[in-house]
């Protein structure tokens, strides 16, 4: 099939570019001796997961159960699932899962441990632990030291659970590199802290997960990190390029979409919106706008209603008609392809490959 | 099962205030002698539409061809695509659809009538067509009443459509009830202006459909409007009450979601982010936060990560501990129910209802 034949809205995803995505990354990991452990939950696909297995990951992360049993399903069996699992029938199904496959979960609390401590002696599995830190994004984690000690010391009195490291989310690096620079001066000091304080009271920290895309070349910078999550790096986008973390002939995957509309002076409308983009924000500089159109760097992707795509044509000289077809890049991949049943790999003006976007709408 | 026995996150609806809110259009609707055609794609449930019209709606409207071909397999059989048709595969589609039902669409321009007349044609079907308005949104739409005649006046000569009237869309009714009226004489000129153009050139214009939720009790008030299509309004959701077009009380839906850490001060984390919710911006306001926590009026939806939602919890007297269940009213429900497999239908504390969100990521 050529591209020209597929139906519009379409997420297309240039296969060369992915690939050069996961060899580079993998190739950093591999030089810097890191675990590459991608976040799956930028594409949900289990043929893709696979590819980033072959190409050198030790194994994926996710962030729901559903989408843990959807990778398992597909035979991966080496599974971190990032966020604290709570909730008798959540922590039943993990413990089934934890049958079949190596599975680790990061959590902050007592509270989760438990759960997850109480169903997995039930099932007769044992279970992975990551302790997560807050460093500074204010979302999930402990803030100091001490604390993270204390939970540790619970997790390892508990049964069916087995500690194994520190984890944590550089949210927040998605800024410019010099900013990141700067940052990661505090986060290195609460690291070689904690580590320190778990060295002295005897515990042994065998993972120490960190990292991002933003911060996917950075991953030897952290002190005591062995092992990265970056999940974008396979596709890329509009906020990716943003913070330097790529440039814009890495962003593998674009949304084709057809003007519609094109009645209201100075606008074009795409048959693409937040139904179809998500309505995630430009997170840098201004924060405007919701896309780059690949073929004309003077239109705008100003506003997005569900099913319309606003464009700004208003500084463009390329003459807008219905039936035209564009190619958008997303602000923020990982809840575009969330919207979408299937996504295409394409290969020059050629539909390469077709994957059903498996863990879609696994929300539990 | 009772609710306290769902798996969180979990679209919930409440079916009282779901028929409460589905009876009071209907009957603003029957006293004013309007015909109602609900847009489905707020829920995008067929059992719904079918609600819908038993309560009193003369058909329905759909934004998407695939919205449209699962409703019709459910049996709906009058159905307005709001949307211009553009692509050869398309029209082909809606010509297919046209043959089974008595379809609709909406457009404003010549090429996208003439793309479909011409697939039409071959397929030996016809397809009633409305001519977008342009009322100041600024999205889709004609500006003048010219313009809106020339493009009526060259669809009555293509065969295989038929002129049925005119469509609008007030998007940018989203405001308090004061600035609505001010807004409505502009927009009643321009209807006025545009019937009577239609009058002397003798095209009869046998529909005028406008309206949305924000406008649901105020469609009589618009010259000339015969036909509305509120779609939020089923369920109402933050952005309603914002613009006094419903109480929180009419709010029927709500996202069930669990702690899952409480580790960062002043902060509390559930397990709904934007893959949850949708990203969707409070539009009223000072467009902050992300939905209101029903049982903590004093806690703030302050963001979503893809799969944590973060409550800011410092002006709250609440104890937060993992574990706890909340229920959280959405800035906006469409994109909130496009993001789920299906939701539920509760009453008290009672699990009635599961329904399929069949036309979920229909997006061509």
């Amino acid at each position: 099939m050529l591209i020209s034949e597929l139906e519009t809205p379409a997420v297309i995803v240039d296969l060369d570019v992915m690939d050069r995505n996961l060899s580079r990354v993998a190739g950093y990991c591999r030089k810097h001796q890191l675990l590459l452990r991608p976040h799956t939950k930028t594409h949900k696909i289990p043929e893709l997961a696979k590819r980033q297995i072959a190409s050198g990951a030790t194994g994926i992360t996710v962030a729901k159960i559903g989408e843990a049993e959807v990778m398992l399903n597909a035979g991966i069996t080496d599974i971190l699932i990032a966020y604290p699992i709570v909730g008798a029938e959540k922590t039943q199904r993990l413990s089934r899962l934890a049958e079949q496959a190596n599975i680790t979960i990061s959590l902050d609390s007592e509270e989760a441990a438990c759960g997850i401590s109480d169903a997995a002696t039930r099932q007769g599995s044992r279970i992975g632990i990551l302790i997560e830190m807050d460093v500074g994004f204010g979302r999930c984690g402990l803030g100091n030291e001490t604390d993270l000690l204390t939970l540790a010391q619970k997790i390892t009195d508990l049964p069916a659970l087995k500690f194994k490291g520190l984890t944590f989310f550089p949210g927040h690096f998605s800024v410019a590199p010099e900013e990141r620079a700067a940052m990661r001066v505090q986060v290195n000091e609460f690291l070689q802290r904690s580590l320190e304080t778990f060295s002295r009271a005897g515990l042994p920290v065998s993972i120490v997960s960190g990292g991002s895309t933003p911060t996917a070349y950075e991953g030897s910078l952290f002190y005591g990190v062995n092992e990265v999550r970056p999940g974008t790096y396979i596709f890329n986008d509009r906020n990716t390029v943003a913070v330097s973390a790529c440039s814009l002939d890495d962003c593998a995957l674009s949304v084709l979409v057809t003007v519609v509309s094109t009645a209201v002076p100075g606008h074009a409308v795409v048959d693409g919106g937040s139904k179809t983009f998500s309505s995630d924000r430009f997170q840098a500089g201004d924060g405007g706008g919701f896309g780059i159109v690949k073929e004309d760097a003077a239109a705008e992707v100003e506003r997005f209603s569900e099913e319309h795509g606003h464009l700004n044509i208003q500084r463009s000289e390329r003459c807008y008609r219905v039936g035209d077809r564009l190619s958008i890049i997303p602000n923020h991949v990982c809840t575009t392809v969330n919207m979408h049943d299937e996504i295409y790999g394409i290969r020059g003006e050629r539909v390469e490959e077709i994957w059903r976007v498996e863990a879609r709408g696994k929300v539990r």
